[in-house]
């Protein structure tokens, strides 16, 4: 039997979505719930992968199927496509699985040609429309199939309306349509080589080898590199009778949410403008009408509307985001899916739903995305600053938080000055699948046109990033690089702020405060907890991070770098001293020095932390990180510390390392220098008794030895650790919980672990340093190849960001099975940068771990997404 | 029962080396086969472990048993220690399983006392001898047991000799003797803070202790380290009654090698000393007499000592070195056990062995251990060098090979000068224990005093490192750091050159010239052909390395690095010019002038290697190794260039890396710059086709693809390379055998080994790398903390040297294995240094590889190394 690479849309149903795309999946849903869909037909993903596998051909059997399904529809229409009497118009649209917005291309009106642009005139009886619709036609396929720039088309239009002395396209006539679409398709001629195809099959085939390789055009990657979407699942192509929204007044197009996207709220949110295409509407290029209002131009329709948004949201369980076009009158739904929405009201919709009994709690966690979180979670703007600043334009709010920047105009700006640390703001009239690369690196987005579904706004929002769109105020000047508000001119690299909630641009940057977990968003968070097996914890170093971790659910502390605390002003010269110390008894005498100041440290956290374990990783650091590298920093020092120049000099080059990362650092440290450890261990446990003893927290050190490779290290260390803990403890009348672990982190250290595993209490991941070792990769340095592996899809996502499993991973698999071979209550977490990244959460479930450890800030997304990985790997 | 810890020599045998060493267990031999050894029992090396599990005690059992037999002892002889009347005095020595010269310590004359020292006098009828002893024990035990410097004692003696006006030590009388003995205990008394024991009991159990806390002193240690004895195998000990060779000109001690340990020639060697202790032979301060003119001396002492040595090695089949004392005219066997021999020696005995039936081939090739074959590899001098200069003395020659360096008069000053780069020789007047870490690091070694069976002499030739002893004409002054011959005067820092073959020190550098593999050493190695089942390589990147290796017996090229060719003064420039490029079309330029070069390079080895199979690494080092650094240098290129200063300056800064070991290099330059490869596969195959074509060498290239870690990588790359393979082969008509595979060297690559090998013809283990990934141990920095490593045993060797079979070579079974397990035909070898090490080869047997691949002077080394894994591994 041969492959069905083509479906009716009465063929399919939403389940369907692998094959069929999201689009083409609902508007098969929609036609089986009985709503009133244009006819057409999908043309599958699996047709699209073909298409690669065949050299990017269309097979005959594919093209012959397509063509079968395309007399159907012209026979369940009763027209042919392009027929110079009663043309079949269609359009042609991509529809991949996973929602990508604006990213890949549409044809609108295909079909049409120097006969069938008659047929269209006569059969509505509208010439200049039919006219219109044409030089659309050519332009929009002149841009999106044939690829040619677009302001190529442009310039013809603007020229006959300079000629004429027009104003508005509206004032173009049929005379002047008949002229500019001679002139587009000697355009067509100069750029292709090729006539514009008059053949509407062939126009068809044409399409859909662009939706087709629009799915591998650098926009779409981007964008799938953000959203975690897999590069092989291919698009399917939605062919679809045309209806006209732009047929007069009785005609038009919408879009609309059924609850607000941004706050939740359970009301119709969209907007929709008379006389006009779909595109019109996200294209921003008018600014559209209140869908309210809708009600007022056509009651019938809204009515009709809201009944069929209402039998969406209650057929789908979810918020949907639907886009409709009314021909003279009669309402057509051309998609539904599920809504984008901000974090706040992802949280909201999910509750409310629990709350109306429509779902489940554990559906209503698998709801939000815990990455989705990050936007609840950033800062806001401290009132008390914006209550002095008066906004100096004031936009739509397209996607709430906070974000201030340097203002930038173009993508490529602001990725390059975003590389180089500084934090920016895009600013463009209008934004374009183009821009996405610059987007992904603002902190925030503004645009002078469009509205709540425009590009900006829609975009993101699904990245939750802060927007305002539509701001009329300003003028913006992409060539010269500046905006204007009034008289006074925003150049590049000028700070401006953004309040995505209000919609106001402030100049400057603004101060911002901490948001705090409550309402709904505490609600949804206490079912996470309920669900989840995997512990979080968190990494902190300070008593003030400590205790937003606390407020943000952390159970402990999975990672306190005692490093951190060396570097204030009082502590740094006897940090140095210690370090360039020619003798054992000059290093125990500036250790003695920092004692005072490491137990205090230790105090706070313990303070903080309660009697939630705390684990305490030993100095890390290769020393050259704390002494200072320039000559007059250097001489400053040696006068601190009464050495010559030439002596602290020399000690410092003595220090420096070709390769730090595999150098002299972590418990190698402790190997030479035993003293260092010891201090600290002086300090934690006279800390830990002072505790309990004079403050009554049974506080739970956990002391974690880093960079163990080898047995003999962690033996003779921990000998260390227990022998000072021994003795401060034995001092007192107390006992303490403690335990003594290590950090897995050195490749090696893994392959051992069921020999570590013997002495070990714990295992930490430092899935960081694991990642440089095993994949061979400097952190630091990777930035001239990563980028390039990122983009040759070598690496799904950066390894740094989200767990390598078949590498990283299988060593991280191999460590816990072996370390719990050996010993069965061995406690097993991780503490590298993937304990916050939901998808390396999931794999920390699956592998077993007791706990990640991860940012405060990061806290509620891996309680949220360590639910995720307990339901999803029920 | 109990464990037994005390055997008499009458209850032992050759067979029970592990408890009574070696020593212990040879004195039983011979005690078994009638040979004339004075009674004495061994007390286990399993006493010496529970010495250290006590903390450092003996246990009242063991104390007990050696009580036992010792009552036994005096049973046996007759007297009772310590007996003012008729005394019994002990030997104490220690012996480790592995013979250990001069490393453990030796107590003679125990059990006198200020009142058997009288006993001593009225049986020997010679007070002054006995009062000789008395002061000779108290100085050992002294020295020895109780670690009061030596110095002082001689002092003492020094002192007295001034003071009476003498010469010679023979001039001393009782009562002389009386009063150093006096001065002696004072000084005992002064140092210790208690009294010469008395009581011998006490003194034996002193000394026992001493042996045992001697196995852990750092000379010891640092010859395990060095011959590869592991450390917890403890000592035992031998308490001998004593035989005395200084009683008069009846009496004497010598040392002797059944074979010439040199030369490997069937003649009896060694020396002896008439009225002599054993100890004055091997410390070399009184230069002995041949053992030849033994016969003259003692002729019916010399016939039964030949018989001895003749039953010996008859009984042993192997060359013995046996330690004899004659005390009035009797013969006494103090020791015998396997001689150590140079390597020339080594392969001789081995070979006339075999050819007088005495052992079989594979007994002969495990007789000489591969390591010591370095000594045969090693370069001789010039003869032409030679010819033109005259030495400035002559002194024994002691160990073969040829030595230059700076000269150093103290062992750690030799040491820290090798670590700068620095090639030393170490000149002493004699050497001692306490030299050993000087030896080590020393090119060569220089004594003024001792013969060939001296401390300097045995151990160089353990070593296989060149050695001149006895130069008497040479005086030297370790205070101030120089010697003299004559009136020239040669400071620390001069260079010298020593010929170990023929005794000569000549002033300055000599060249040396190459060794030919012929005669026994070629035979030896024919047999090891025959037994070893792993293939062996070498690492060659120029023709004329590749040349040496193949009369060495090379099989192929298992590593020729491309990134050498580079450096050469006519192809920098472009290669630089490359690397600085702006632009595609301006780096394809410049490959293209590189490429004739690569070719030529390629031809000249194909051309050395036949039709053995060379393996060729594409470009490897991160690009900033090939361009300059210096301000100046800077200068010269940018002009070169014709580009600014500031150009080619940014350029390079660009290319600076914090971790260049985890870089860009390797197949990551290959993936942003595939130009570079593609120019050398057309440089690899051009001249594979060349060299098929023109001179009908049928050669078989294997391209090798460095630092894969992702399966992407090896497909992309592998794509190239066959790309350019197939276009150039078939532009002919020719059929050219090629492989395609990888190193393995990134420690994920080889948990994905399975995925690779799909694609991959074969893996190379680049262990270099993989043991600093896998360790996180950069090799450049790793001298700050490994040594300490070493020392405190935390690795038993440098993992860089001896491959670290429980982390790397964990990794590198996983590999095999998951390689193997979807690639059945997967070629295994290794080309890392490890390759050449003889431990790491048996490692490389036995997990399967086909082959090891090490630099060309290396290969006979692995040639044998693998015949004795193949033996050992049956």
């Amino acid at each position: 039997m041969m492959k069905k690479y083509v479906y009716a849309f009465e063929e399919g149903n939403k389940e369907m979505k692998a094959s069929l795309g999201g689009k083409g999946a609902n508007l098969a849903e929609m036609k089986k719930i009985g709503l009133p869909v244009p006819d057409g037909f999908t043309i599958t993903t699996e047709a699209c992968n073909q298409y690669y596998v065949d050299g990017k051909k269309i097979s005959e059997n594919i093209q012959g199927q397509i063509l079968d399904y395309l007399e159907k529809l012209e026979a369940k229409t009763g027209k042919l496509l392009g027929d110079p009497k009663d043309p079949l118009l269609v359009s042609v649209r991509s529809g991949a699985v996973f929602s990508m917005p604006g990213m890949m291309d549409t044809v609108l009106n295909l079909g049409l040609n120097d006969a069938s642009v008659e047929g269209l005139a006569i059969l509505t009886d509208n010439r200049r429309f039919a006219y219109d619709c044409y030089r659309r036609f050519i332009q929009m396929f002149g841009d999106v199939v044939l690829e040619i720039p677009k302001y190529k088309f442009d310039r013809v239009l603007d020229g006959q309306k300079e000629k004429m002395g027009y104003e508005l396209d509206t004032q173009l006539n049929v005379e002047d349509f008949t002229h500019i679409i001679q002139e587009y398709k000697a355009i067509v001629k100069r750029e292709k080589g090729f006539d514009f195809p008059m053949n509407p099959r062939e126009q068809m085939m044409f399409a859909i080898e662009a939706v087709f390789n629009s799915w591998n055009n650098d926009r779409a990657r981007v964008y799938r590199n953000y959203n975690d979407i897999p590069h092989d699942l291919g698009t399917a192509v939605n062919i679809q009778s045309m209806v006209f929204g732009n047929m007069g007044n009785t005609s038009g197009t919408g879009v609309a949410f059924t609850r607000n996207p941004s706050t939740g709220e359970n009301v119709l949110f969209g907007e929709f403008l008379i006389n006009a295409q779909g595109e019109d509407v996200v294209a921003g290029i008018r600014t559209p009408q209140k869908i309210d209002e809708l009600k007022d131009v056509m009651p019938d329709v809204y009515v009709q509307f809201t009944e069929v948004a209402d039998k969406l949201e209650a057929h789908y369980k979810d918020m949907q985001d639907i886009e409709f076009t009314v021909e003279r009158g009669k309402l057509f739904m051309l998609q539904t899916r599920t809504g984008k929405r901000t974090a706040f009201a992802a949280v909201k919709v999910a509750v409310d739903m629990v709350e109306s009994g429509v779902i489940s709690k554990e559906e209503a966690l698998l709801r939000v995305m815990p990455s989705q979180l990050d936007q609840l979670l950033h800062p806001m703007f401290d009132p008390a600053a914006i209550k002095g600043a008066s906004p100096i334009a004031k936009g739509l709010p397209a996607s709430p938080g906070a974000a201030y920047g340097k203002v930038f105009f173009h993508s490529e700006d602001v990725a390059r000055h975003k590389e180089n640390g500084d934090e920016c703001i895009l600013v463009r009239t209008e934004t374009s699948p183009e821009d996405i690369e610059g987007m992904v690196a603002a902190n925030g987005i503004l645009t002078a046109r469009g509205g709540m579904t425009s590009h900006a706004a829609v975009v993101a929002r699904g990245m939750g990033k802060c927007c305002v769109a539509g701001c009329s105020e300003i003028f913006v000047d992409e060539e010269e690089k500046y905006f204007r508000v009034g008289d006074v001119i925003y150049k590049e690299g000028d700070y401006i702020s953004l309040d995505g909630n209000s919609g106001n641009v402030y100049s400057g940057k603004l101060d911002t405060v901490e948001v705090a977990l409550t309402g709904d968003f505490a609600l949804l968070l206490s079912w996470a907890d309920d669900v989840r097996t995997l512990g979080v914890r968190t990494n902190a170093d300070t008593p003030r991070d400590a205790e937003t971790a606390v407020k943000f659910g952390a159970e402990g502390i999975g990672l306190c770098r005692t490093e951190h605390m060396f570097f204030s002003e009082e502590r740094i010269l006897n940090v140095r001293r210690m370090i360039l110390s020619g003798t054992l008894q000059e290093r125990l005498e500036a250790l003695k020095l920092l004692l005072p100041y490491q137990r205090e440290d230790f105090i706070g956290i313990f303070k903080a932390l309660g009697e939630r374990p705390v684990t305490i990783r030993l100095l890390d650091p290769p020393l050259h990180e704390f002494v200072p590298h320039k000559e007059d920093e250097i001489r400053n020092l040696a006068e601190d510390l009464g050495q010559t120049y030439e002596f602290v000099k020399y000690k410092i080059d003595n220090l420096m390392e070709i390769n730090p990362m595999l150098g002299h650092r972590g418990c190698r440290l402790a190997m030479t220098y035993p003293e260092i450890y010891e201090m600290q261990c002086i300090a934690i446990f006279e800390a830990a008794v002072h505790c309990k003893k004079d403050l009554g927290i049974d506080v739970k050190p956990e002391i974690m030895i880093p960079l163990v490779g080898h047995m003999k290290e962690f033996t003779e260390l921990k000998g260390l650790v227990k022998k000072v803990a021994d003795q401060i403890i034995g001092e007192t009348d107390l006992t303490l919980d403690y335990k003594i672990g290590t950090m897995i982190e050195v490749p090696r250290a893994a392959l051992i672990a069921d020999e570590i595993a013997k002495e070990a209490e714990f295992f930490s991941f430092g899935t960081n340093d694991l990642t440089q070792m095993t994949l061979g990769f400097s952190r630091d340095d990777s930035g001239k190849f990563l980028p390039e592996y990122l983009k040759k899809n070598v690496f799904e996502k950066d390894p740094f960001e989200t767990i390598d499993q078949n590498g990283v991973g299988k060593l991280v698999k191999m460590a816990c099975e072996l370390g719990r071979n050996t010993n069965a209550t061995l406690k097993l977490g991780i503490c590298g940068e993937h304990g916050g990244d939901p998808k390396s959460i999931d794999f920390c479930h699956k592998t077993g771990l007791n706990y990640v450890s991860c940012s405060p800030y990061r806290v509620p997304i891996a309680r949220l997404a360590a639910a995720h990985a307990a339901i999803k790997n029920k």
